[in-house]
C-alpha cells in the first residue's frame, strides 16, 4: 500500500496581496510592476497569445485570459458586472489567476487578482504614457472615479510627474471618495462638474468608467492638440467611451490588435483603421509620439501578458517578504498512476488518521 | 475610514474530495455523478458552449474549459503531460476548477478536480454505455491501466453490471497496481499480455492510454460484432487510439461535435463523417444502439459540461457532509468603489493588526 501525501500550491489571498502592497508601498509596487510589464512587452514574440474567452450574460461578462511562454503558463479569471455596486454592494471587477509550469502543468501560484489587476492596469497605462504622452505632462483628467481611479492617479503621479488631477464622475460620492483618498499624496486635486470641465487644459485624459454601454464620454470638441488619451474603460463588445471621431483624429496604440478590434473603443471603426501595437513602440520598431501637437490614444483593454507579468511580480515579492500560504489543490501521489490510492476503501475503513503497515492492508 | 473585511470562497482541497469519496463511498459518488451528468445532458441547449482553449507545448498541453448556463459559470484548468510519470514522478493529468455566479461574477466554489475528473470521466463513460452498449454486457477490456483505470473498472462494475475486466498496459507494473486495487471488489480480473488478447470476446472495450501520439491501440481485426468501444484516451490533436477503420466500421457518438472533430479519434476522419451527439440519444431525438451486432464507439474527449456537473455534485456533497474550507480569493469591501481602502497607507502605517477607531484615521 502506498502512503499518500498532498503537494501544496502557493496561494496569495486578497489579504496577502494587500499586506504586500502595504509593506512594500504602492509606489514601489507600481514601479516594480511597470518594470516587469515593460520587460515582458520587450519579449512579446516569446508569448503564445490569444484573445480572451468571454462568456456574456445580461448583466455582465466572465472572461478567461490565458497566455504562455516557454517556461510559464498564466491565466486570469475576471468578471465585469457594472451593476454589482448598486444591486449587490459588490465590486464590478473581481479576479484571480494562476501561474503554472509549461513543462509539467503543475500550478505554481494561485493568487487574488482584484487588487493586483488595478495595479497592473495603472502600470500598463504608465508604460504606454511614457512613450505616448508629452514628457512635460503635469495635469491629468480622470473621468470615472471608481475602484481603479486611485491607482491611475498615483501611478501617473509617482511615475509620470503628474501634479494635478481633475476629477469627474456621474456619482459625486465616488469623486468625494477619490478626493479623500488622494489627500496627503502630494497631488493637487480639482473636483469638476462635467467631463468637459475636467478635460479642459489637461495634458493627459484617463477614462476609466464602468457602464456596459456605448457611452460617449469624450467627444471631438473636448480634445486639444497634444493630448494623450488613456482609454481604460472601453474594454468589452458594446462598452466604449470615446466618440469614433476622437479615434480618427488621433494616432491609436493598442496592446494586442486582434483583441482590441473586438473589445476596445476601436470596435467602432472599420477593420482597416490603422493602429500600432505598443510593444513595437517600446522596442523601437514603430514610432510613438512624433510631435507636440499630435493627439495619441492608448486604447487599453487589458491583455493576458500583463497578468502574467503581475503574477510573476507578486510571486517574487511574496517570496521576498515571506508572505503567502499553501493549498492542497493537486494531490501528491507516491505512485502517480495510483490516483485510486486516495480513495481506496481499506484506507478509509481501516485506516483513519494514520497509515497502517503493509501487512494490515487488504 | 471604511473597515475592510475579506469575503471568502468555499474551497475543496484534494484532501477534502478524497474524504468526500471515502465517507460517501466511490460507488455512491459514481452513481450521483452519473445522475448529475445525465440530468445536465438532458438540458444541453441551456448551456453556452465552446471548444476548450488549449496551449500546446513540446511535452504536453494546458487547457481551460469554460461553460455557462443562466445561473452558473464553470471552468476547469487541466493539463495533459504524458511524460510526467517517468520524468517527474507527477500525475499526467492534474486539474482544478471554479463555479461562479453568472449574475455577479462572484466565484462560489474553488475545487480540486484531479480526483473529481477521474470520477466524472468514468461516470460519463457509463452515461454513454447505458444507451450504446448491449444491455447484457458482462466483460470489459481495459487498455491503459493508469490513474483513471480503477474508476472506469468500478463504474462499469457498479453501474453497468460488468463482472470481468481484462487488463492490458505496456507497463506491467501499472497492470499489477490496477489488479491489486481491484482485489475484493467483486470483479473478476484477467491480466492479458496484449491488447488483442484483452479485447478478444469482450463486450465493451475501454481505451484509456496516455501517450501523446497517433497510436493505434485498436485495429479493425480486433473488433467483434456487437462491441461497444469506450474510447477515452484519444482526446487531443495528435493523440489518438483507434485505427480510422474502427471508426468507419462503427456508429460513432460524441459529446460536443465541434470539439471532438479537433480532439477526438474523429480527427483522423473527414469533416463530413457522420456522428451523433450523445445528448440527442439521451433525450430520444436520435437512436443509440439499433442491433445486437452493431459496433458502437463513444469517442470521448471530456467536455466542460461534465465538469460543471462534477463541480455541482461535489459542492452539494461537501455541504451535505460539512466538509471544505474558505479562502479570501476576493476582497470584501465596505464600499466596493473603494478598493484603495485595502492599501491606504494610513491603514498600514498607523493600524497594524487591529482597526483603529475613525477618529485616529488620517
Amino acid at each position: 500500500m502506498t502512503t499518500t501525501s498532498l503537494v501544496s500550491t502557493p496561494f496569495l489571498s486578497a489579504h496577502d496581496v494587500a499586506t504586500i502592497v502595504q509593506r512594500k508601498g504602492l509606489d514601489a509596487c507600481l514601479r516594480g510592476m511597470v518594470d516587469t510589464i515593460q520587460a515582458d512587452f520587450l519579449r512579446w514574440e516569446a508569448f503564445d497569445k490569444c484573445a480572451r474567452v468571454a462568456s456574456h450574460s445580461t448583466d455582465g461578462v466572465i472572461e478567461l485570459m490565458p497566455i504562455a511562454d516557454d517556461l510559464s503558463y498564466a491565466f486570469k479569471y475576471v468578471n465585469g458586472h457594472p451593476k454589482n455596486n448598486a444591486l449587490h454592494g459588490l465590486p464590478t471587477v473581481m479576479a484571480f489567476g494562476v501561474l503554472a509550469s509549461v513543462a509539467t502543468g503543475v500550478p505554481e501560484l494561485l493568487s487574488e487578482l482584484t487588487l493586483t489587476t488595478a495595479i497592473r492596469t495603472a502600470a500598463t497605462s504608465v508604460v504606454a504614457a511614457r512613450v505616448l504622452a508629452r514628457p512635460n505632462s503635469r495635469s491629468m483628467a480622470l473621468i470615472g472615479n471608481g475602484a481603479q481611479s486611485e491607482f491611475q492617479a498615483l501611478a501617473f503621479h509617482h511615475l509620470m510627474g503628474i501634479e494635478e488631477v481633475r476629477l469627474f464622475d456621474t456619482d459625486p460620492l465616488a469623486t468625494a471618495k477619490l478626493a479623500d483618498n488622494l489627500r496627503s499624496t502630494g497631488l493637487k486635486v480639482v473636483i469638476c462638474t462635467s467631463t468637459a470641465q475636467a478635460v479642459r487644459g489637461a495634458d493627459i485624459v484617463t477614462t476609466v468608467t464602468a457602464d456596459k454601454t456605448n457611452a460617449t464620454i469624450l467627444t471631438p470638441d473636448m480634445i486639444e492638440p497634444g493630448m494623450h488619451i488613456n482609454g481604460v474603460g472601453g474594454d468589452c463588445p458594446g462598452k466604449t467611451e470615446l466618440h469614433p471621431d476622437v479615434l480618427r483624429a488621433a494616432s491609436v496604440f493598442v496592446e494586442y490588435e486582434p483583441q482590441t478590434r473586438i473589445e476596445g473603443d476601436l470596435q467602432q471603426l472599420p477593420a482597416d483603421f490603422a493602429v500600432t501595437e505598443l510593444w513595437q513602440v517600446l522596442n523601437g520598431s514603430a514610432v510613438g509620439r512624433t510631435s507636440e501637437a499630435q493627439i495619441t490614444v492608448f486604447d487599453s483593454v487589458g491583455f493576458a501578458m500583463e497578468d502574467y507579468s503581475a503574477l510573476r511580480f507578486m510571486r517574487d515579492t511574496a517570496r521576498e517578504l515571506g508572505l503567502g500560504q499553501r493549498l492542497a489543490l493537486i494531490p501528491d501521489l507516491a505512485d502517480p498512476k495510483d490516483l485510486y490510492s486516495l480513495v481506496r476503501p481499506t484506507a478509509s475503513r481501516f485506516v483513519a488518521p494514520v497509515s497502517l503497515p503493509d501487512t494490515q492492508a487488504a
